[in-house]
């Protein structure tokens, strides 16, 4: 490899730790040595390798994909309606439809829509610094894979593209479907019943059915993400814990909390200060926020 | 490649339709050409790639891990208790362990157990042939993967070691696991609550949660493998289905249909004759069943 594989990557600790990482256990005249079948990582989406704010993408095309159904909504009505809307909100627009019907609006949406704020494609809100991260793991043999709260199915419809992964290693909450031999043919079709939220406790026990492998890296943003922390840091494997915090009010947002679910950040910062996990900072760590091309 | 990649099949119309299965979809060339990414095999496991007679490999376990326990019962005694009889089974051997320890259960049951009428190990009665297959299949861009009703937890203790394959592409039922601190730091507890019975139309919904693509191949033995194949047989590609037929009762077992839960064959040959999928007839096209050398 020539050149800084991590461009985007101010030089502070936390490009630090990941650079000395990754030579350490994949160097094989390192103790700390891990072969490459076992060099797993693991990594949030949504505030972890993409921004979710002011809402999460998905909530975004749910919003407009009832508007395109005839049905508007807006974030207040669903605020007011609690929980009998939301999934009212889910099940007309995630269900009744095959599963390759869905991923097609997917697409679709993804290559129309826009970000409120900034202007872009939701694919090119994705975190330039993390896509190098991605692009440097893949390079020395480790396998990258996503746990998201987010729909299986919403993420799959673009994550080739913006990531580079497999569809396979995509992994979010899984809804019912429901196996029918259609009109062209067997196809499935989506309910809105949740068999899995793939949130906290869940992300461990999702790698453990979907990988069956423990990592040696996780990246996660809130306190939905410190079982997936936690689980990797049990390995025993040297490992490597990236806590992703939003500090950037000019270039992205600032917080600590969601603002629509409400997920907080407090036991995941008070797990990284307990076992030292490597903070990213991302207003000290980042050059750049989003890719520049896109 | 030099020489026969698959030795153990005789010279049938079953060896010649994989053979030509496979140069068509791997030769850049043909019309019928998958791209490496979408050449997606799926298997059954029990009676399609290892003997499931007398009884499920995971059933032998669960009796002898009973007695191990100090709580003998017999296959006489789960038919009469019926299915209290069998959920107390479960939750016995195969509950209110961690992940890792009833790993390690497994293992150890592998190395020592043998099979009651060949004397095998249970590991070597996988059946050659398809070891053959999964090799071919492998050395030529495919990945193979495997959907059964057994115990995701269970196969993967032994898959790696008997298929040569990753452990997360072998998926099975899934029994719901909690996850807590424990004294050796993080870990997943498993309980008898089922949380993914994985047959029949739950296979296709599990190859699409897992995988997130459409395979072009699949095999499998019982009705309970038909939706795959169907959902297979559906892919835009040029596509093969292999119907595996127990017809060798010298050499292995004869039989149309499970005797412990009843599965039968029925819908599946049916549909094999409807559709020409490819019959594998254990009698007439194996050379072999059994790995010599184990």
């Amino acid at each position: 490899m020539t050149g800084d594989p991590l461009p985007s990557w101010l030089p502070t600790p936390a490009k630090q730790a990941i650079v000395e990482f990754v030579a350490e256990v994949t160097d094989p005249d390192s103790a700390e040595f891990v072969p490459e079948p076992e060099r797993i990582a693991v990594f949030d989406n949504d505030g972890t390798l993409w921004t979710e704010q002011p809402m999460y993408a998905q909530l975004a095309f749910a919003l407009d994909r009832a508007a395109e159904l005839g049905h508007p909504t807006s974030l207040e009505e669903l605020h007011a309606g609690g929980m009998p809307a939301l999934t009212e909100l889910l099940t007309l627009t995630h269900a009744g439809v095959t599963t390759d019907e869905f991923g097609a609006a997917c697409r679709r949406w993804a290559a129309s829509a826009s970000h409120p704020r900034f202007g872009r494609p939701y694919p090119a809100m994705v975190y330039q610094p993390m896509l190098e991260l991605l692009d440097l793991l893949d390079g020395h043999g480790f396998s990258c894979w996503i746990f998201s709260g987010g729909g299986t199915d919403f993420m799959r419809a673009f994550a080739a593209e913006i990531y580079g992964l497999p569809p396979y290693r995509v992994i979010g909450s899984v809804g019912a479907t429901e196996f029918r031999d259609g009109a062209a043919g067997p196809e499935l079709v989506k309910s809105a019943t949740i068999q899995v939220i793939n949130d906290g406790p869940q992300k461990p026990a999702s790698i453990h059915t979907h990988i069956g492998q423990r990592p040696i890296l996780a990246a996660g943003n809130t306190d939905g993400d410190l079982a997936m922390l936690q689980w990797t840091a049990a390995s025993p494997h040297r490992t490597l814990q990236l806590v992703v915090q939003h500090t950037d009010a000019e270039r992205e947002y600032a917080y600590d909390h969601d603002p629509i679910l409400g997920a907080g950040t407090s036991a995941l910062y008070a797990a990284a200060t307990e076992y030292q996990w490597t903070l990213v900072d991302m207003a000290a760590d980042w050059a750049v926020v989003y890719p520049p091309d896109r």
